[in-house]
């Protein structure tokens, strides 16, 4: 069998993840191998839970990064806290909130979703009716940043309201972390479940997470085993808390380019970074108006980090897409489920969001429009 | 926030896993990141797919990589097969066993176990006895290569056996693949799961899977939803087949990683990849027994490439495992579970089975047993 090796070609990454990898990070993932149980790997990892802290905004013992990508931190989130007869609100504007709701009926469930149109956040009213109509919840989950759609969800009022009542609150912020103010602890979020390959442009393969004392506290008193072996909190906190004990290999060199990731996020700042991923979003966001395309996302509430929009009747927006990709070595994004054959999705995230790729982007553009 | 670039100190693979990693491995994961939907990268990972059929010997289309280590192997074997009230028959004859038991547990299994003493394996004539004893059993799962005790299981009786009934042969092939002989086809196995960072020689964070015809079926007849979102198979196999669509992000460079490691696995040629483990191994395991230390796992069933043994009495061997970390830079593990404070574990696996780090390691105990 002869396969040559694999030496991916030159691109610029603006679709909705992965986003560019800083060189640092990719070295950081070619550094020698060491064990999972090596009393300096050990410390590595620590080093990986206090900057995940600072980046997430909390102080909860309980964060650490979940070996697999984000959806697996989704779904750590989801089982941990679920017991089969539970029933948990999920807010469903796009894919994401969608792939909670059915995460969470194949955990056993009992699934109340509040349906939004796509492209629009969910009504913190509407939250509040459904905590009332159901006592009891285990959980109200909702996607910060909606990758699908570009919208942008305000949880400071939600988390206001769920801190009233026995339910957690359960935020996605996958496409979020870095790029838009996340205050885990400020905003009385429970459970926050992020990537690495968005705004932290760190490859994919980990999903930063982290569980309140209040989450805590319920998975302690779950009757019923949870039901992955592989996610199960109690089981893995052993690991990256201070028993040290061995539950499954960790991702080592994953692990090591997620440590230089966070190592760059908190050298540039974290404030700093939202700042320029709000500016060169919004330059973007503009520059599409102009060219009498449609942005998707609610007024408002548009993710700077990842715009979706639809270009004007005319548009192959497929065909585009493929040249931008053959001839300019550019990826952008196209829709997913509603939004597919519609929608581009461009993400300005993390090593991506500056003005020189705006610039690099839009001229290719208009080259292929006006071709 | 001041933490510096985590540089792992130097050291020698020699424990249970990871192993050390080829240089051509460790710079194929820096390289640039690309998209997981990018045409490049679809058809890598079909060659990904391509040469793990040729590692697993099998045909099987559905032959992938799944995105979290060989745990998570374990899980997808297990969830995707599993309905609640299925009767599955477990070998347990030490931890990864147990691993499977439990995992069945958790997805609704009613789990039989054939339990037998660590470091034995488990004989065909109790699988035998436990399929008649419970008809329409789901699946039969044994561990190939027992991690915790070192012991060989042999699996062309059991596959005859399991094919003749509408049961699947599950193998926790972990540590085995690319170390010792293993033919999905021909020995009639039907789900094989591996880990990468044992016999591979490539970072944790994958774990290679194959399904048979038989094992697809089940799967396509299944009547609830398979547990897990994130490890369905129907969902997966989606992105690596032909329909290509999205299902979660893939972990891009830890996949561009496993395929230099396949391409140097193939180079080598498996046949001779497996004799140079049987060589290194049985060298050892010679020069401990010379040392009068007791092997572990039942004679005639010694895996070559992880020796599991105990030192005579009055050799502290946590004191010697931490001076060899400590001085020699050499790592090898400790005893799990029913063998913890008394084994040791040392793997000769991939990279590591080499003459010379025989020779590398058996001078530096003798220097620490004789100081």
């Amino acid at each position: 069998m002869e396969i040559a090796a694999a030496i991916p070609p030159e691109r610029l990454l603006l679709g909705p993840g992965p986003s560019p990898v800083h060189p640092r990070v990719a070295e950081a993932q070619a550094r020698g191998m060491i064990g999972h149980m090596d009393p300096w790997f050990l410390g590595a990892a620590d080093e990986v839970s206090t900057m995940l802290r600072a980046v997430l905004r909390t102080q909860n013992p309980l964060t650490y990064a979940v070996s697999g990508t984000g959806s697996a931190g989704m779904e750590t989130a989801v089982v941990n806290l679920v017991e089969p007869g539970d029933t948990v609100v999920v807010g469903v504007n796009g894919v994401f909130g969608g792939r909670i709701a059915d995460t969470a009926r194949r955990a056993g469930a009992e699934v109340v979703t509040i349906e939004e149109e796509w492209g629009r956040i969910i009504p913190p009213e509407r939250i509040e009716e459904a905590l009332r109509a159901h006592p009891g919840t285990r959980f109200v989950a909702v996607v910060q940043a909606e990758t699908s759609t570009g919208a942008w969800q305000p949880l400071e009022e939600i988390g206001r309201l769920v801190a009233d009542t026995e339910a957690l609150l359960l935020v996605d912020a996958v496409t979020a972390v870095g790029g838009v103010p996340l205050e885990t602890d400020r905003w009385g979020l429970d459970v926050v479940y992020a990537g690495t390959q968005k705004c932290l442009s760190v490859p994919p393969g980990l999903a930063p997470i982290t569980f309140s004392a209040k989450a805590e506290a319920v998975i302690e008193r779950r009757s019923s085993p949870v039901r992955s072996w592989y996610l199960d909190v109690a089981a893995v906190r052993k690991w990256w808390g201070s028993e040290r004990t061995y539950h499954h290999t960790a991702p080592i060199s994953a692990l090591l380019g997620l440590h230089e990731g966070l190592r760059l996020v908190l050298e540039e700042g974290l404030e700093r970074r939202w700042a320029r991923h709000a500016e060169v979003g919004a330059l973007f966001q503009e520059h599409v108006v102009d060219r009498d395309a449609t942005l998707l996302a609610q007024e408002g509430h548009r993710l700077p980090q990842l715009t979706s929009f639809a270009w004007p009747d005319g548009v192959d927006e497929g065909a585009v897409r493929r040249r931008l990709l053959a001839d300019h070595g550019i990826e952008v994004g196209g829709g997913l489920g509603n939004f597919a054959g519609r929608a581009w999705r461009v993400g300005l995230m993390g090593e991506g969001a500056t003005h020189a790729n705006v610039d690099r982007l839009l001229d290719a553009v208009d080259e292929i429009l006006e071709g």
